[in-house]
């Protein structure tokens, strides 16, 4: 069995997996606000907007407090170093297959070309 | 109502949700394999591989091919730059916000300190 990373980042991207709820991190990302002020924002009922914000709440997304009748949200603690890690690190592996790959490519190309010229002369 | 990011990435978040699925991307960045190879590799019935490998294609992150009797994985035409373009822009207006708050905060501290040094004099 192959080792994978363990990180328990399944929560952050499956509420990233929203175009509502990526807008709603954008939107606290410039202000805190209410979960009416988003739900007027983003034309969507209270209740919808409140499951959201759990979803964004349960991966450390968002945090909420409740001021006398009004909940307010703001950014959580959660700054997704992880994923964009996760993500860069990726690539790197891939690139440098893709990297190695081309160095074959260039071998392979370089040692036909001397085989032609000794063809030749 | 807000203006939020139409990009269609739900589907490549989705699919980064699971730790398996994200097994099979940093397995696939290293190497062509075939579904066989993965279900064994992540200890996995072929269904649930199979299951797994749908995903990652619908979001553009694996594309598969049928072989004879195998059907061999690769990685995809996607490299997840929008995803961590949104991220980082997502990251840059909280800072940005957050820069403007220490500003306040340390012309906040200078203007008491000049009022204390004034009420000394």
């Amino acid at each position: 069995m192959v080792q994978y990373s363990p990180t328990p980042f399944n929560a952050s991207f499956a509420a990233l997996a929203d175009a509502t709820r990526r807008g709603v991190l954008e939107q606290l990302a410039r202000g805190d606000a209410s979960i009416t002020d988003l739900a007027d924002k983003f034309d969507m009922t209270l209740t919808g907007m409140k499951k959201h914000v759990g979803v964004l709440e349960q991966a450390g997304l968002v945090t909420t407090e409740k001021v006398g009748r009004v909940r307010r949200c703001r950014i959580g603690p959660r700054r997704l170093e992880e994923e964009i890690e996760w993500i860069a690190r990726y690539r790197e592996v891939w690139d440098a297959r893709f990297d190695a790959l081309d160095r074959v490519v260039d071998e392979l190309k370089a040692r036909e070309e001397s085989d032609e010229r000794d063809n030749r002369t």
